[in-house]
Parts: C-alpha cells; structure tokens; sequence
C-alpha cells in the first residue's frame, strides 16, 4: 500500500428511510407476500435470470415483477412476453436507486391480495441501490463472470447486505480471469452469511437451485410468525 | 407496448453543481491541465484500459490518475505499478459519483504545475455519475461487450454526455449476442456526436487508436483560445 495517496472525500447525502421500509415489510407479512429485491450492475443478466427461474416456478405460485428503470419499458415487456406474469415498469425518472416509498408506490401497482412474491428488479448499478432498504424481506444480486471476481472488494456495502449472490455467465468462465474460489472467498469475507449460487442464464445452468431458494424463502415468510 | 403498466415515481433530488464545474474548468484551461472524466459500469476495464493507454502515451505527455473508489486502494495501486505514472485514490465515503467539488479536491492532490493531463476515473457506475458535471474538458466511457448492446436504451444520460464511447472486450464478441453494428447506431440515436471506438484492453486492438484521440484533445485544448 505504499505510495499511493488517499483523499477523503466523505459526504453524508443519504436519508434514511429504515423506518418506511421496516413499515412495508410489516404489512407485506401480514397480507402473505414476499417480496425479492434483486440488484446488480448494468448487463449482469437480472432479467434473463428472472425469465429463466420465473419459468421454474410460476405455476408453484403467484408473482409479479415490477422492473424499475430510468426510463425505458424493455425489461417489462421481455418479462411480460417470455412468461406470461404480471410484470408493470417503474420509472424511476434517473434516479439511481429505489427507497421504500418508491417500492410502495410500484407494490400499489400490483393486486397483492393474488400474490404470494413479488420481485423487484432494481435499477443496474452495484452502489446506490445497497444504501436503500427497499422494505424487501430478502435482498439478493447478481455478480456476473465479465465483471470480475475483485468486485467484492470494491462494492463492499452491496455484498455485505445481499442474503444471496448469484454468480451468472458462468458459461463463459473459460474465456476471462475469474476464479470461482477466490470470488466466493472474496463476497465470504464481506459477508461471511452470503449464499453464493452460480448459475448461467444462457444456459439454464444452476437456475432450478435458484428457483428452489425462492421457493423455500417464500414458504418459510409465510410459515414463520 | 401494450399491457404493460407503467408507473412515474420522479424526484427531483440532484443539485446542480454546473457553476462550480465551469469555474474549474476555467482554471484548468488556465493552467494548460486537460482533465479527462472516464466513467463505466463496475468491471468494464477501466483500469485496465487506462494502464495500457498510459503506457502508450507517458513519453508524450505529463500525466496522472485519479482512482475514485468507495473504499478500496487497488486501482491506484494497479496504475502505480504498472506504469509507473502518479496516481492517487479518491475515496468517495459511500457516494456513487463525484462532482465538481469533490474532483477538485482530488486535483488538490496533484501537482497541477507539472501536468499536461489529469485523469479521473470515476466510481463505477452507469447511472448518477453522467447527472453530476465534474468540471471535465471531455467525458468518455466505457461498455464492455459482456453488457450488451442494449445499454444505450437504458442509461441514455450517460450515452447522451459522453464525447467518447469505448466498446471494450471485443476479444470476447464470439461469445456473446453482442452486435457491434447495433451497438453503434444504438449509441448515434442517443449521441449523434459521439466518437465510438472498439477496444480490447486484453490483446490490445483498438487502444492506440484512444492514445491518439487523447494525445489530439491535449493539444487541442492547450492551442484553442
């Protein structure tokens, strides 16, 4: 770490909206839904996963995708097509992230009295999306193999908050440096209760296991006082 | 677009920070100092990019890096070791950008005096940094294939203020529904301006064709009055 100077530029802009969050998951509890946050970077493949698994488990139960964007519908619509689930677009008029107020607005969307999970597709990006409870009863996130296995030394926050990281493209694995070990050592050090999955999106690859945790995390939120 | 539902949750929570940044820019010009701000998703070779385009140009000009990061040290590290050049980290404390405030902090750090060309290299993230006027000459970024081509559609802010576009990890395009084509015309619709240059940081191809683009904007802005 020699020679190379560091500069603080600390600022303190984030409110917190803990209690909001801590309000919505209460009131999710008692109407029976789960609801799945899922964030990642741009391009990690958060909608191809979910089109996969949502194919897995759609008739074990009932869910919806909100896709919250800056201000395209394409995600919404691919979910929409390729499944056949209910799927409505957040516009989140560039802002970065979701706080629970905007996931409010976007479950208000949704007929939750016919649902059993919801899953929130957050805005791409590995930074501000981690600063927000979004009310969610389990966070999760995408790493995928182009992004690089250093990725958890760089977001910590993100890592350290997520219940699950899913490793997608693993199908590529061949052709870049990621080391499946030390990427496992590397989000285990932030956060040594992580539940690390890899999975190909493209390929279907680990994608049941996926589905398989929805499944259980769902049945355990609604089973558990 | 039909049947699917979408809801606006704007805020308007972004303050503009544009007199700060021409002010900077002002003195930079004062000083002969090109400021470059180069921004990217997390892991789409920004480092690694600038590593061998460093090495390119070190003997033709005085330059050096600033990592902006949340918390880690290794990129200025990596720069540092591999070039030899100056490089100092900007640690951000949690934000997912900078402004101009903050990179004048960073360029506190440096000896402005013995610089022809500063670089920032911003936090990763394809979203708030392109909100944010850091008090650059010129703003580039990165999209690395493994993203898609799509990104154009889905972070157009980012597209829409960059005078330069890097498609990086081309070595990688047989293994990916990537259209370079597409991509293109993707990143013209939202940028007619924009410059689009193909790279690989890996092999190499494409990168002297940036050391050239960097060398010409150096120039061209210490001549222009």
């Amino acid at each position: 770490m020699d020679g190379v100077k560091i500069i603080e530029i600390k600022k303190s802009v984030f409110e917190s909206n803990d209690k909001d969050a801590d309000a919505l998951r209460q009131e999710l509890k008692g109407k029976g839904v789960f609801l799945l946050n899922l964030m990642s970077s741009p391009g990690s493949g958060k909608t191809s996963t979910l089109i996969r698994t949502i194919n897995l488990i759609k008739d074990k139960l009932r869910l919806a995708v909100m896709e919250a964007d800056i201000d395209s519908d394409v995600d919404a619509i691919k979910i929409k097509e390729a499944t056949g689930v209910e799927s409505i677009q957040l516009h989140t008029g560039g802002m970065c992230h979701l706080d629970a107020e905007m996931t409010r607005q976007g479950l208000d969307g949704l007929n939750l009295k016919n649902l059993d999970l919801a899953i929130l597709e957050n805005v791409g990006n590995l930074v501000c999306p981690a600063e927000f409870d979004t009310g969610s009863c389990k966070n999760a996130m995408i790493l995928s193999v182009p992004e690089g296995d250093d990725k958890p030394l760089k977001y910590p926050l993100m890592f350290s908050i997520c219940d699950l990281v899913l490793i997608n493209k693993i199908d590529v694995l061949p052709y870049f440096d990621f080391d499946l070990e030390r990427c496992r050592r590397n989000i285990l050090n932030r956060n040594p209760k992580a539940q690390i999955i890899p999975i190909s999106a493209k390929t279907g690859e680990g994608v049941d296991a996926f589905a398989q945790w929805l499944l259980d995390e769902v049945k355990n939120w609604n089973t558990r006082q």
